[in-house]
């Protein structure tokens, strides 16, 4: 088994297979890819439909002198495997284990940590002004799906890589559908080219055949003396050419033979080329085909069945979960609900809404500003917009969130998914800046939930309160660890105490996920004799000043968050009580300032002393230097 | 004088005016607009551009029930004449006076505050979609630049756009130029269309021209089995037809009747027109119309000569002046350097560099989240990118500067310029948000000059250094105020210390332009026998310990930054205390979490209490609540 594979030891060695085989060895390759991404979970879908293409751009190209850029970059497998990382895949998305991206430390050929959208095209235009700069022969591709091009700043790079006057090449891999269905105009319009399978063979015709007509001639020359019209008549993709690129395709993605023409093709221009490449995700895993989308990242599955072989350990629903039957059950009574994805309804829960409200339910493409801007733009007009978005992916909107509604203090929701640690994706995905960006921002409200009652009543109040509020929760199952505690309402700027002890030692004011950590580390430090008092701050911005005013009165404040300490919540309680002159002792538990590896949540947490354990032991510690 | 102008009192009276009369209002606008500019200062050019534009929208639109929405919105002027301001233009941009954007506070008619660029698709999408939903008539007018339209978020917007099934008018204000000239494949396709004066005249007539022709009908037939090419051949603007627009154009904006009976057409579409107004900026003035850069955005100036009245006080070079100056001094030995700018060499000192070293210079056009990512290409290719941009637009690029430069930790050179307080532009342009979300990145490093001198030093420690870097620096003259002091070399987490004492009753950590307010403050305290030492801690990230630990040792530590609270400086420093259990008296001196109103920088520090004078009135106040 995998024999040819077994050939790649590294970067190159691709180029040693018989031509003749180069097909067999795509096989391989994605049987090594269902078989390895079946027990470690990953990236399926979209490694599968990029094999032939991967290598094609890998005979074409000498790594890694030459730059190849993936856009998002969950599509790099196969680029893996043939940058000689083959024997790593046991170890994927594991804790020091081979990343799900590309990745700087593992390769000279991963030339950009990324795991966000729609970066290639402006890279690649940096590397290839460089090479020019520098006087460089080095070749420059950057691969990018067709759902990544409706992001706002691919655009800006198309058009700034339109003005280029030496060789770029944008692959674009098309498979009519970014990680659930592509959105938008650009969608249609590249639906319309996959179809004019003509168009290749008809251009260069026309004008030829207008020259013989009697009146073609002049019909020509009328042609607004402009040759323009007459390529519009002929090439396909006048959009890319409009914008200064030249276009190649559409051209079938799993030939590999017609990806390197069309490749070398592409590299003998003196511009930026568009090369459109069609492939199909999940291409050769039949179950992966039918629901690409399902399989788009998953956990570890049965190979035969495809079915995930964790299941579910428990009857816990997740967070996003919480949110897709809380959200259409508020809307069954509000019609000016209105929900807002990028392109990531099944990730973000928006599935049933989208069926039962089809009317109200937008998905934007990749485009989180314009997700903004647009829920900015229902608000004036008194609709309630939802944006449910993964924190990390939020990041990309700041200024509409900012200058569009902040500042215009409108009432848009936002539901941050995935906010706190995700684990295997790393640091591209891990969703720790949220509280600090949220809480800079005038007028914004923010709510963490500890567990899924929470989590309702907080969209309840989020959706009928005014001005600009969010909703951070993390990844994965919705705490039921305080069911039968604290229920009492949610409101801006009141929290509530979990936890109360008649004389205690130090008190915890901890937001979100953290309430649980806290209360299980005063359960710890409890056996030691010492007494943890535990506040949910819930509600972030506004803090509860009154919750902590009294925590003061204890010889030591904690703060918890699952977010970068810079700009957080505790540097937040920290100059509260500072400019108030009052001088308690304070430790903020919250992550140092670097990018948070990848590895399972409960391994990092302990990594970062964020678990119950490690709390427990730093609170007794500090409590011994503050005596 | 201002007959047909005195008659506009408030919003529709533009209606009242005779049809043959209107030609004169709008030269009484024009002479209205200079008059009151030339004393208040503000937007000039892009005014006189859009005079006729905006009557015509005016006369086509009822207001406020329609919408309309100016991207930018410094072009708003003629607007407000029209909508009852008029009487309120000796007050522009003064504290408490009318803004100079759009502003919810003023009209009914401005629906949104605005100052950024290449909002106004999205929002207008956002309008579209609520008035479907709720079964309203309004139509619904969003007017955008040719420079915004290069935004990612413009050409998200009219990705979303192109799918509307009801009207939406996108008026593109195509003067050849944002604020420099426009830039990238979108800005070469706008001119092939201005030059196109044929192509509406000849629309339509090409099938019926083919189908006499004898192989004409066979030719129709083989173009493609489409319209669409048909389309391609006598429509202009194919690229926003593809994109799923109705293009009508180009029109003559300075023709009130023309522009009227194109938004009548554009009206009656089903879906959103993208009708394309070409206008000159600072049409009607003839200085301006020469340099219409130069008359942009004007201080007070004298009509007939065009210049500015003020002059200048002294001979103090402006920050921006300092950053011409060296960047071209350190460039000329370093041929690694290249510079990036989003559509503003002027404003951001580019000029020289451009002129010195063209290839080596980029205008990306209005798309800062672009600059970035390209940067971070640049970088990835060892050469060294410096972005110089305001602080208020490096906004947009939050996400590119977290994920694609500092996870990569990448040298890419932030020149963050009008960081602080901007004045006049007031909310949508104070720069008073950058020290929080920089300090917020892992590998950031951040630094502020308190003077020409370290201003310079640190452009070439920032240039020589490892890693992102930012270089926080305010609008306006660089002091010299330090001239003769404290010319130690600039290093990352090292400050230096300006004032000391011998037994000091508090001691200041100022950041920038607050160091020279904080010893102005100290002199003030030393009168009344209070004294203070005043570290500048320039290097705000990583920051100085040494010097924040022995000012800890004084009864009351004051932190100073031209910055909200939220996330700045001044809480890295109350947690840095806290986390070390030292319990110093601590008074942050930052803006409070609202947004800051337009005025004279000095107007408004005195009101936020950060002028000299308060803030040694803050200090003495706290000096005696800690004893």
């Amino acid at each position: 088994m995998y024999e040819l594979l077994n050939r790649i030891k590294e970067t190159g060695d691709i180029k040693k297979i018989p031509e003749d085989r180069l097909d067999e060895l795509a096989e391989e390759i994605r049987g090594f890819l269902i078989e390895k991404v079946s027990h470690t979970g990953g990236h399926l879908a979209s490694n599968l439909g990029v094999v032939e293409l991967t290598m094609a751009l890998h005979l074409f190209l000498d790594l890694p002198s030459d730059k190849l850029i993936f856009d998002v970059g969950h599509q790099s497998y196969v680029h893996k495997i043939l940058t000689g990382r083959k024997d790593k895949f046991d170890t994927l998305r594991k804790l020091n284990g081979l990343s799900g991206f590309p990745n700087r430390s593992e390769s000279p050929c991963d030339i950009c940590n990324v795991g966000h959208s729609s970066t290639s095209i402006s890279l690649a235009v940096g590397l290839v002004n460089a090479r020019n700069i520098k006087g460089g022969k080095e070749k420059v591709v950057a691969v990018i799906g067709d759902g990544a091009l409706t992001g706002g700043l691919a655009l800006e790079g198309l058009n700034n890589a339109g003005k280029l006057k030496s060789n770029l090449i944008i692959v674009l891999n098309d498979n009519n559908m970014s990680i659930s269905e592509s959105v938008g105009a650009m969608s249609g319009y590249l639906a319309k080219m996959r179809t004019s399978v003509g168009y290749n063979n008809f251009k260069g015709g026309i004008e030829e055949t207008l020259g013989k007509v009697p009146w073609g001639k002049s019909v020509v020359s009328k042609l607004k003396r402009s040759k323009d019209s007459i390529k519009h008549l002929v090439v396909p993709g006048m959009f890319f050419e409009d914008m200064g690129l030249t276009y190649i395709g559409p051209v079938d993605g799993h030939n590999i033979q017609s990806v390197r023409s069309a490749l070398d093709a592409a590299s003998r221009k003196n511009n930026a080329v568009l090369l459109h490449v069609i492939t199909k995700k999940g291409k050769g895993y039949k179950i992966a085909e039918h629901e690409p989308a399902k399989y788009h990242g998953v956990n570890a599955f049965d190979i035969n069945t495809g079915k995930n072989v964790l299941g579910r350990a428990d009857h816990a629903k997740t967070y996003s979960e919480v949110f897709s039957d809380e959200i259409v059950k508020i809307a069954e009574n509000d019609r000016n609900i209105v929900a807002i994805t990028a392109a990531m309804p099944d990730g973000c829960g928006l599935n049933n809404f989208k069926k039962r409200f089809p009317s109200r339910y937008f998905d934007v493409g990749i485009a989180e500003e314009h997700a903004v801007s647009f829920a900015a733009g229902l608000a004036i007009a008194d609709l309630t917009p939802v944006f449910v978005v993964y924190s990390t992916f939020l990041q990309r909107a700041y200024d509409e969130m900012l200058h569009d509604v902040c500042l215009n203090n409108l009432h848009v929701v936002f539901m941050v998914d995935r906010a706190g640690l995700v684990g295997r994706d790393g640091p591209t995905h891990q969703g720790v800046f949220d509280l600090s960006y949220f809480t800079q921002m005038p007028n914004m409200k923010v709510f963490a939930p500890k567990d899924e009652r929470d989590m309702r009543k907080m969209m309840r109040y989020a959706i009928y309160c005014k001005g600009p509020v969010a909703i951070r929760y993390p990844r994965g199952n919705a705490s039921n660890y305080f069911d039968d505690l604290t229920d009492t309402p949610v409101e801006a700027g009141k929290g509530v105490w979990v936890r109360k002890n008649e004389k205690r030692d130090a008190v915890i004011l901890a937001v979100g996920s953290m309430v649980e950590t806290a209360v299980k580390a005063g359960e710890i430090l409890l056996k030691k004799g010492i007494k943890i008092d535990v506040a949910d701050m819930r509600s972030v911005k506004p803090f509860d000043e009154e919750i902590a005013l009294e925590g003061a009165r204890a010889p030591l404040v904690v703060t918890m968050e699952e977010n970068v300490l810079s700009g957080g919540f505790g540097e937040h309680i920290d100059s509260f009580y500072e400019n108030r002159g009052i001088k308690t002792g304070i430790l903020n538990i919250a992550f140092p300032d670097r990018f948070i590896e990848h590895g399972e949540v409960g391994e990092l947490l302990k990594i970062y002393e964020m678990d119950a354990a490690s709390v427990a032991d730093r609170i007794e510690k500090r409590i011994k230097q503050e005596n």
